[in-house]
């Protein structure tokens, strides 16, 4: 009798304590990559563990660069990209953890430790049911290809040029991406790409020293050319008023229209969970949707001039600096936004006003009747027993661009996260649970992304 | 034959010494009134020296304030007031005094320490004149009345409700103030009162707590609410924009103008020292001396909402803040701006926008033909062979009008300071020889003020 997905997901059952053991033993590295640390030992680990997997992965890097892994297994008709990336954001603020970062703990059917969710554990859990895959059906009935970078968090300077370099090993006709998770409701979710980013330092300088606030009678005030200059980028009807810049973002479609409207997006919770009444402009329903997954954004991260202490000092400060993170919805690039901004602060005569670009992602959108997209929802359909929620776009940003359409490969993201899994933050975890149903998931998808029916 | 003030001028210089001396004593004592150090031991050291020159000195308090030392000595048809305070600033930055804030040092002809300008040199100056003064002229032609507060360095919390209980031991027909000092140039300098000043805390609260800033799509931005209600309090000319508020700036008059045309202002070497290339609104000349002199401001002292680290962080901020200044000059008072900017804020919309006055003193200004100016002018004019330059108002605040507005005592300030003095700064210092020409000034000015000729 030939294998089944009930053979599968018996075996992963079986396996459940060595596969998520793996995990533990990935995690347990320290993979920080803004402090450069354990990323040579992590990707040694990672290779490793690839080619037991009978990846015949190896390292590589370019212009001095990370080490990044690809390779390849399998073969058959189509070609499917699994990007993942091995390092992690730094744990801080370590006293907010209740286990040690990086001392994976179990508790109440939840895996905790920094990385577990974003993103060793969708690496490990891939690389597992590729493995699962071939001992329950025999061969993969596709060729899979892996790249796994190790400096996604802090911005993937390389990965450009890795991907020009190394291009004919990453070709691929689908790309599933790091990540993915289930919603508030418990719901498998699956995204069809993710906004880019344009984050951008702002500084003024009025005068050589801070004077005392006397002197502001006739001498410049940087925090005010600060102040005046971000009051003509956005206006309190929380409208982007940078020169041009709205006139390169599309209408959302009827097809959009119609996803958003399908998609669940619970209002009351978030209201309550942000402590606020009501959203930007009044929006509800489907133009708050529309709004949050298509429209772009105009941020202050941050805000910074004078004295910032208890109490008063009467002081006229000589600097002031904001951070300014632009959301990029199709066809916003971080080129584009930058030149927007600079011509559209120089036209009203800020021209001292510096704007210094810091980090920038391209979005990256994708249909949601792409091969890969449709083979997703019925992996995920089948795995969980109901169809995904459909993002049209990860609010986050990523390097999708760099490696997605840089190589025209259509690509999903779905995982094993859940809505409080805590990426980036203190306490970062995923469900035991939600682990193996990714290794369930993955196995499905290689099946289904190969043009076989579940 | 009579005494004149060349016998006074030989007694100064014969003991220079011990007056220089008995400062040193006084600015020992680190009399820190923000960190609560010395205060009793300063006072108790003030009112011993004003009892050994001859004052019916004693300490009173009112409302468990600070010792304030109040006292009389000597006769005649008019009573001088001096105002002076005993306590200091903090020293911080420590590590940038050459020499210890509170071991007086004397170095190429300056005197450094603490205070010793800022204002316990006028203070003991002031002292050892009605004592050298009897001493060359028998009794004192005037009734001179001292009150020293010691809670000047932290807003004078308790000094209205002091003069209003013992106004009657305070009262005079003309009133010198604690500070004065020689300009770049190396002239006397004669102020006729004070700016005002109110200080703010801004606070908006946008989120519940810090969020991701993919969620600026839908969620308030603190940062913004922040910078949208600033943009509306002062316009990019300059001009003060807050409803109301320049209705209440008095036009400058003819003898104004006359007096701001007189008074000598290094633009050249103000833009140098500032690192500017020219001043608000591009003025020059007496408008720029009108604007510096007789005008407002509106000052944001500080900035800070999110992320103010290096690099980039994604953060949509909770909460921001501002510090606002205001100095004010007739007819503003801080309980006038504070509802004004209430009101102003509220009409737009900002009533999110917390406002919390930190700090408010009221302007206190003075004409230029008191009895107690033109003897300030002849007195200085003598002691320096010129006259002194005038100032309408100091560009700093102090608690003038609670003493002289309160109780109608006209006021002046001359003194023993220089351009350099750095008071509030490192380093505070005043020349030895300002100091004992301060001391030779108030002497002939007592004599001047009882209405003899020098």
């Amino acid at each position: 009798m030939p294998a089944t997905f009930r053979d599968f997901d018996a075996l992963v059952e079986k396996r459940a304590a060595t596969l998520v053991g793996e995990l533990k033993d990935l995690v347990r590295l320290p993979t920080v990559s803004a402090q450069h640390s354990a990323i040579d030992e992590t990707a040694q680990a990672v290779l490793a563990r690839a080619r037991r997997a009978g990846v015949d992965a190896v390292v590589e890097s370019v212009d001095d660069g990370p080490p990044t892994i690809v390779g390849s297994t399998g073969s058959g008709a189509r070609t499917l990209l699994v990007y993942d990336h091995y390092d992690v954001q730094p744990p801080d603020p370590l006293d907010e953890w209740e286990t040690p970062p990086f001392e994976p703990t179990e508790r109440d059917g939840y895996l905790y430790a920094r990385g577990v969710s974003d993103n060793k554990g969708n690496l490990m859990a891939r690389l597992q049911a590729l493995e699962l895959y071939r001992e329950v059906f025999g061969e993969l009935p596709l060729r899979v290809r892996v790249l796994y970078e190790g400096e996604e968090e802090i911005g993937s300077a390389h990965l450009h040029a890795f991907v020009q370099r190394y291009a004919d090993r990453i070709r691929a006709d689908g790309c599933i991406w790091e990540s993915g998770y289930k919603d508030a409701a418990g719901r498998p979710t699956l995204s069809l790409g993710l906004k880019g980013i344009a984050y951008f330092q702002l500084r003024v300088r009025g005068i050589a020293k801070d004077a005392h606030s006397s002197l502001a009678t006739i001498l410049p005030n940087a925090a005010w050319r600060l102040v005046w200059a971000l009051s003509t980028l956005k206006n309190a009807r929380d409208e982007i008023t940078v020169d041009g810049l709205m006139d390169h973002v599309r209408t959302p479609s009827r097809s959009d229209l119609a996803l958003l409207d399908a998609l669940p997006f619970d209002e009351a919770e978030t209201a309550k969970l942000h402590g606020v009444r009501g959203f930007s402009r009044g929006l509800t329903g489907t133009p708050l949707k529309v709004k949050h997954f298509l429209e772009p954004t105009c941020t202050i991260c941050g805000l910074t001039s004078g004295y910032a202490g208890e109490g008063s000092k009467t002081v006229l400060p000589a600097v002031a600096s904001a951070k300014l993170d632009f959301r990029l919805v199709p066809d916003l690039t971080p080129e584009l936004v930058a030149d927007l901004l600079r011509k559209h602060l120089d036209r009203r005569g800020f021209t001292d006003v510096e704007v210094e670009p810091a980090h920038g992602e391209l979005p990256s959108r994708w249909p949601a009747d792409t091969e890969v997209a449709q083979a997703a929802v019925s992996a995920l359909r089948a795995t969980y027993g109901t169809d995904p929620v459909v993002y049209p776009l990860m609010v986050g940003s990523g390097p999708m661009a760099q490696v997605c359409d840089a190589l025209r490969i259509p690509v999903v993201g779905f995982g094993s996260g859940n809505a409080g899994s805590a990426n980036h933050a203190p306490n970062e975890n995923i469900k035991v649970s939600d682990y193996l149903d990714h290794v369930r998931a993955f196995g499905r998808f290689l099946h289904t992304f190969a043009g076989r029916a579940l």
